[in-house]
């Protein structure tokens, strides 16, 4: 099946939402906690984390324009800080319902009965219930004019992990800390390893680590 | 178990780059098609692959200053044109391997095995064994100066999907397709969908899709 640009100009607007939001791939999705200046927390599901660079460890989160998750930019902006929680399939839909439009003085974590948890000398809320947590420091703020979103960069500043999660190389087995991946706006996956393999080299195949 | 900054700093390279790459969850993993002005072919495997927005529809993509990868921002700044391809499990371990440092010389569609296939119109070739394809017009480039890396904003011209992926409401099922994720830097996942939700809402919580 093949969908020409002029097709795409002529789709429905929440059709062609879900068909674009579908075609790059499984993605990451995560919940990133905030809270004001006052603490007041605040907690959005986001499928747009990236990796940036692990020397310093830097992640990229898109932000849209004008949606319920300016809470969060407004938050982050004022504190500095956000954390990155992963889902798993205890509170994939309690991690769902956050992207309801609750009014800014409702906490998403009252609505969805997830359960923030603070540490001391960080100014963000994690959330409890999530197996793989860390902490990011705001670093830039990049707009893309293209389409008016907001690139935010963020350096990882604390991690939390579930013991036996990091083998000797480094590799952290998130699949075995139960975290979720999506696709689309909607669709929420557990995952099966097919293998690990081994770094590329021009004279020879990769193979499977065991 | 906690991972502070200082610990982060004192790790060996090669542990700190796969822990920071695994931490941000499941990732798309697809293979990027492109051509010079030649027509010389390079294919090289991406794990960094973002939605940026669905109308325009637009894609992200982080490149690393220093690396293999440079073949392929050199060919998308000659061309103006790139190829996303989708992984199966069929050609997974042939994916991986275009990330050796082949010289620029060397097309890894021909040192893997896989097929490239040219569609009339389109400056970039695809690859053949891929189920799920589309075509992208580069439209911005922006360096990151925070670690020298580069994104690159592409929008999305033209989509090769199997018969019957995309759904009533716009939604591609890639599982069926049999699209993978990966996780870190070397790791192959497929996916089981545990379901998809519907839209939430602040007074309702969310039922899921049949």
């Amino acid at each position: 099946m093949y969908i020409a640009t002029s097709d795409l100009s002529q789709m429905e607007q929440r059709y062609r939402a879900a068909l674009i939001n579908s075609l790059g791939g499984f993605k990451s999705v995560v919940m990133i906690g905030t809270a004001d200046q006052e603490g007041h927390t605040n907690l959005a599901i986001f499928n747009s984390l990236f990796h940036i660079g692990a020397n310093p460890p830097l992640c990229g989160l898109i932000f849209r324009p004008d949606s319920v998750e300016r809470h969060t930019l407004t938050n982050i902006e004022q504190t500095g800080a956000y954390t990155v929680n992963h889902l798993n399939k205890e509170i994939y839909q309690q991690a769902h319902q956050t992207s309801a439009r609750y009014p800014g003085a409702v906490s998403e974590f009252d609505a969805t009965g997830l359960t923030p948890l603070w540490q001391p000398g960080y100014n963000a809320p994690f959330v409890a219930e999530s197996h793989l947590r860390f902490y990011l420091e705001l670093q830039e703020k990049i707009p893309l004019t293209i389409n008016g979103t907001i690139l935010v960069i963020g350096k990882i500043t604390g991690i939390w992990l579930p013991d036996g999660a990091v083998q000797s190389d480094g590799f952290v087995d998130i699949e075995q800390a139960g975290s979720l991946t999506c696709s689309g706006l909607d669709s929420y996956h557990r995952t099966e390893r097919i293998a690990r393999l081994s770094y590329a080299k021009t004279d020879t195949k990769p193979y499977i680590i065991v």
